[in-house]
């Protein structure tokens, strides 16, 4: 039985490291008038669908992308949260 | 007095709106094994420091900074969370 989940992964950079998009945009932020935002940062925010036999199977696959793919660990944290939306009958995986 | 926010902003594609680079990142995890994945979608979320007298006020802001800079309505939604991370004494805005 496979259940699938939806996940969300919230990408970021690491405080240390300098965010040249943030900056432009509070700029510009700032031009229209909002004089009152600071720290900006900018990240990414993925969705994606996840079949997998159980949550710590599924949450064990998404480190494994995050780390290899869809973060870059040296620059970037990442964090995501799952949740369950099916569950289907099918070959276990 | 001042309160200070942390707004969590999550800007998405719409759901009609096609997504190449999503599609592309499913096709990589394909290729890394990830066959279970499905529905890649990629968005931004930009985190940000507002200074407002009150949530009511940061909201208003917020929503006409979202439709005017930081997400594009024809093609993108957007959502935010606010919360509140600190009060200061000064002039009211």
């Amino acid at each position: 039985m496979l259940r699938k989940y939806l996940a969300r992964i919230y990408v970021t950079l690491r405080p240390s490291v300098l965010d040249p998009a943030g900056t432009a945009v509070q700029s510009g932020l700032s031009h229209m008038g909002y004089d009152n935002v600071e720290h900006v940062r900018i990240g990414k925010y993925i969705e994606l669908h996840l079949t997998a036999v159980d949550e710590k199977t599924a949450t064990e696959q998404l480190d494994r992308m995050c780390n290899r793919l869809l973060a870059n660990p040296t620059i970037e944290n990442y964090r995501f949260d799952l949740k369950e939306v099916a569950v289907e009958m099918g070959a276990s995986m």
